[in-house]
């Protein structure tokens, strides 16, 4: 991702702009871009494109880009999808910079658009010309007052100024982001429609913000992902110097996701996959709207911590119980003071409880009690976040009510967040305007400290595992498609995940007892091997609990002779046996190159019932053991072998050990493997490890 | 629950005040009543009492309610809790009709301050007096322009008047609510503080509301559940005349529960009883405190339907995609237009697609395209309600962007929903004051979409089965405490619960095969029965698997030296012999006389996940048999059993007649039933039925 620095001056402060498809007819949304530019005062060159106009609202002009003789930063294009190849050929010529693309018409409506998208994007490419969109509704640099969109909300006489730089795949709500934050005070720095990312994605255009001095925040509103690793740099450098990196995503529920599919022309919705990429890449993932407009002060100049217990103080009980409702029904660990606070207040003479719930009553609303309360929870070492809670007098005494959170050392110690149960505007605004978070209600308010307390360090991939070289040696050079299941044990076996022993027998009717071999460990578990039969046990090619020499000799002839007669013409190359094993739990381990965020490894309980809870756990891979560890305490159907009530545990490290190995697939190239699993994994008592039993792969043509 | 009607009229519009307590002191909360009262235009007499006093803010004061010598209706109280007493004396002596009690430190601060409680409650019954609170902030009827309360946001010049009558446990956040709803021009009819509710009740004071000409719609902000059947009789005539009950409930997550225990001197909270509760006697329940304000327009003049099917309509892709994403992840149906309609609506001109969002786009934007879109889906029956949501214009054009709303057919068709996706405040307000529900944020608009659907008409409980007296008489005279199993399993049959058929032998270690029943369906299980021992298992006195009797004499005897040895104290009274039962899955089915609630009926699928997974359905017992299956298809894990990807159908009719049966325990009295369990059931194949494995039960020492 090499983005010169001079695009992203173009793009933002450019010192030239043509509107391409200019309108003069003002109920057309063409004519609101150079309505827009003039009423908050650009003061750069404007060319309205038109060939049917000389001029349009006094200002000459052009019948194409080529013709204005003049140096283009960025060109603003609102013509329809099959003129703007031309167009984009004209800009190329003209020597533009960066253009905006409105022009809709593109990936998003098909395979016509998807070919019609491509081929402006490789004209873009020869021409030296950077793209945003199609399908954008364009850009807006609220400190230099420069707004080239069609959007209604830029009709506004004066917008808030702000230092939070918004990036939107969807155009429509730029303009309610910026009238919600309008109502608290809260304004922006920057903002982009990047529409279908044909060419500056996202990730892309978020370094610019990375870069820019006048944000502290970005903020995502996503339906997709598009380019994965821009992405990843982007949060890298932004976690470097500072900068949150914030993200709403809309569909998160299986229709949502089927919706963002088909609106966005993305091939494959995956939602856990990408939650799992954006978390892991040091994003934070807020789930309510609002939240995400009001977060970003709870971070800004912070970076992720571990600490987790957040304190509650309140001077109404019922504004403090709705937060602590809404953190605990989050699972967030809201802390009761310690002692050592309680004593500590008591010497300033202030009596709190040791309720969770700070609740300094109707006494609360003095300046100094609140004031005194709220820093000792700043410094005190018993809570890693404080939420501030105020009641009516937010509305009314601000001078009160406020006046000690604006006074506080919040800035110098741990995070603070500010719920005001009434309306109280001016509150907000007067919070906000001194970098304090405050949240109009007690969800958003929940949603950002649960964000926050979730909100981690972007992890660095594992380097390749030692083990990797051994893996892709086995499946060098094989077609794509599924390997055999031996193979598969085999690879799994290479990357360190225990195997069963098992034995190889001839498909033979007629095998007499003393033709076994001697040492194997019964009860066993016999299963015909055949490349052509999918699914064993239907075919009757399985039996379990064989507990002698003479019952498995039986068992063979019984299983051969049904499947014969099942699968007439399916192949049988060996029969196999292993030792029956028992476990007190079992887990399925799974590895799926997504299609949007890449490798990705997934653990759950296997069986039915996990997909009915939606019980897994997911993360970009590899993964280490730590990673791991934390995947194996997500799933609670785990929980048994966990320690809960007292329950024997399982060889938990046994089971992270195989999750790393197996999730370091994503390691192997040439082939690259697209899917895996192994399911079940037998997880034994604590010390005595687990056992794979059943191994499936599949591998692709190429590296990815 | 009689409240004599000039209670109602004494409580809200009394002809004449007492302020107990009232100070001339600015800066006290107790001078507030008072300055309100004046500033809001209150017509009647006021006293102001106050010993210290012969003027107060220029109206004579009197040492006494008893010096004054005329008619009260109404004395606020603002005195320190041990002067309650004194003063309530005074009150009933001076015949005062209703008094609200400002002062705490009653019931919600432990035993001493519920002996207190207790005794006002007692004089006052005596005295004729009726009483809000203790620990209540009072009233407002705004209509009436009368304001009886300490809360801050009275001191607004002009609080707005709407239909919503609001009943609240936390005093704190009537002004909360008074002031969100002003910012979006929602206004209330009356509002409660109902504090303790030590006299009148929620439901008592809702009954007011539900005869108030100037109330729509009844909306309970909650913390604990006093008085169940005054809220029961309340709903239920709240639903005869069309007016909506709608709760908010704090308390919701485990430590908000916890709180909301401490908070309200509550002796047990289980939340999970207390919503279905709610949602049993038809009570609408959200999840969002916005929702409360929001909500109300959705159902006023409507009852709850079976429909459930939501049509969603958007000018922004974006916008309509919130809404779909959050009622996806609310389980709320939205539904694709049908052909039909799509169809009608291009004879119109008006070309929709077949996405489940209808997103018009920005042509959408135009007045006569959204209208005509919406009349359609008004009046389609393809669903059941509608989502309108509209873009950035209905900030800056309300004439295009709400017009087609308010001029739609709504109020004689179905629900209709907007939300907008901008601030968009006058719009907000154009819709309100037109009785149109609108929403500020998607997750509030979702929610109370959510709320609509599951809204069901007030149950009335089934009448008493016929086999409880056979229950009843098997139960006769029985001891407070746990019942023997064998007569928990009588009581159970009685009701009509399949029992495993079962042997009794003696407890003798030397049985012979001969000696055995001829007619036993081996492999049976054998257990001790002794009531010495809780825990059969663990004591050794429990063996499955018996295969014949030559095994059975053998395990009997096992067992025998077993448990002698392990608890050598213990009697033994028999060895029970059931046929080893298998079921395609089991469940769990419990009875508790909820402390808050009553009676309740439980199913989950028993054992750890149960638990882990908060898998469970509860609702008041008893049920009928609709209701059983209802509450089987709310258990995940039991979708095995339900035909997911094709398994085997369990019989969940028999399931769902064991549930009603175990639900008319609620209606054995004398002695009354205070726990019960059968743990496992076990659900055999479809037409096999089912059989109930191990009975608990528990019986009280009265009727409740």
């Amino acid at each position: 991702m090499i983005v010169e620095m001079n695009i992203a001056r173009a793009l933002f402060a450019p010192r030239s702009v043509a509107l391409i498809g200019a309108s003069a007819d003002e109920n057309k949304h063409t004519s609101l871009p150079q309505r827009y530019l003039k009423q908050h005062g650009y003061t750069g060159e404007v060319y309205p494109i038109n060939p049917r106009r000389s001029e349009i609202m006094g200002v000459p002009a052009f019948p194409a880009v080529t013709e204005v003789g003049q140096p283009i930063d960025h060109a603003f294009i609102m013509v329809a999808a099959e003129q703007v190849p031309e167009i984009i050929d004209d800009c190329c010529r003209a020597g533009v910079r960066c253009a905006t693309l409105l022009s809709a018409g593109f990936s998003e409506v098909g395979a016509h658009g998807r070919k019609l998208q491509e081929r402006i994007v490789d004209m873009a490419r020869d021409g030296n010309l950077r793209l945003v969109g199609p399908n954008s509704l364009g850009m807006v640099n609220l400190p230099a007052g420069i707004v080239l969109t069609a959007n209604e909300v830029l009709s506004l006489p004066k917008l808030p100024v702000g230092r939070n730089g918004l990036i939107s795949q969807s155009g429509s709500l730029l303009g309610a982001l910026i009238s919600r934050g309008m109502g608290r005070g809260i304004g922006f720095s920057k903002m982009v429609s990047v529409g279908n990312e044909a060419d500056l994605s996202a990730g892309e255009i978020g370094a610019m913000l990375v870069d820019d001095p006048e944000t502290d925040a970005i903020l995502l509103f996503l339906e997709t992902i598009r380019k994965p690793e821009a992405l990843r740099a982007m949060a890298a450098r932004a976690h470097e110097v500072g900068k949150p990196v914030i993200a709403f995503r809309l569909g998160r529920s299986p229709l949502g996701e089927q919706l963002a599919m088909s609106h966005t022309g993305a091939l494959s919705a995956n939602g856990a996959a990408v939650d799992a990429f954006l978390a892991d890449i040091g994003v934070v993932c807020v789930s309510q709207l609002e939240t995400l407009i009001e977060i970003a002060p709870l971070m800004v100049g912070r970076k992720p911590s571990r600490g987790k217990r957040i304190a509650v103080m309140s001077t109404t009980g019922g504004g403090g119980g709705l937060i602590v409702d809404s953190l605990s029904a989050r699972g967030v660990e809201v802390v009761a003071p310690s002692e050592k606070l309680v004593e500590g207040l008591k010497a300033k003479g202030v009596t709190i409880g040791k309720s969770p719930l700070i609740d300094l009553t109707l006494a609360g609303t003095r300046a100094d009690t609140y004031g005194t309360v709220l820093d000792a929870l700043l410094t005190s070492d018993h809570c890693d976040g404080v939420v501030a809670v105020v009641g009516s007098s937010s509305e009314f005494r601000p001078d009160r009510a406020v006046q000690p959170i604006l006074e506080s050392g919040w800035r110098d110690n741990k995070p603070l967040a500010v719920f005001l149960t009434p309306q109280a505007d001016r509150s907000h605004a007067l919070l906000n305007s001194r970098g304090i978070a405050t949240f109009r209600t007690p969800e958003s308010c929940a949603d950002a400290i649960h964000a926050l307390v979730e909100w981690r360090s972007p992890r660095a991939l594992p380097s390749r595992g030692a083990l990797v070289a051994a893996a892709e040696m086995l499946l060098a050079g094989h077609e794509p498609g599924t390997v055999a299941p031996s193979l598969a044990a085999k690879v799994f076996d290479a990357l360190g995940v225990p195997q069963p022993r098992e034995v190889l027998l001839p498909v033979d009717g007629h095998l007499r007892p003393e033709q076994l071999p001697s040492d194997l460990t019964y009860p066993v578990v016999a299963k015909i091997v055949s490349s052509d039969i999918a699914h064993k046990t239907d075919a009757g090619g399985v039996m379990l609990g064989i507990a002698d020499p003479d019952e498995l000799c039986q068992a063979i002839a019984t299983m051969v002779a049904t499947v014969r007669q099942r699968m007439p013409k399916a192949r049988l190359q060996a029969i196999q046996v292993q030792a029956q094993e028992h476990g007190l739990a079992e887990a399925l381990v799974g590895y799926l190159n997504d299609p949007l965020v890449g490798p990705v490894v997934t653990l759950s309980t296997g069986g039915v019932l996990t997909e009915i809870y939606r019980d897994f756990a997911i993360r970009p891979a590899p993964v280490d053991e730590a990673e791991a560890l934390e995947m194996i305490g997500e799933i609670k159907g785990l929980a048994p072998v966990r320690g809960y009530r007292g329950l024997p545990r399982g060889d938990l490290a046994a089971l992270a050990r195989a999750i790393v190995a197996i999730s370091q697939l994503a390691q192997v190239k040439a082939p690259s493997v697209l899917e895996a699993e192994i399911n079940p994994i037998l997880i034994r008592k604590e010390g005595e490890g687990i056992v794979a039993l059943d191994a499936f792969l599949t591998v692709g043509s190429h590296t990815e």
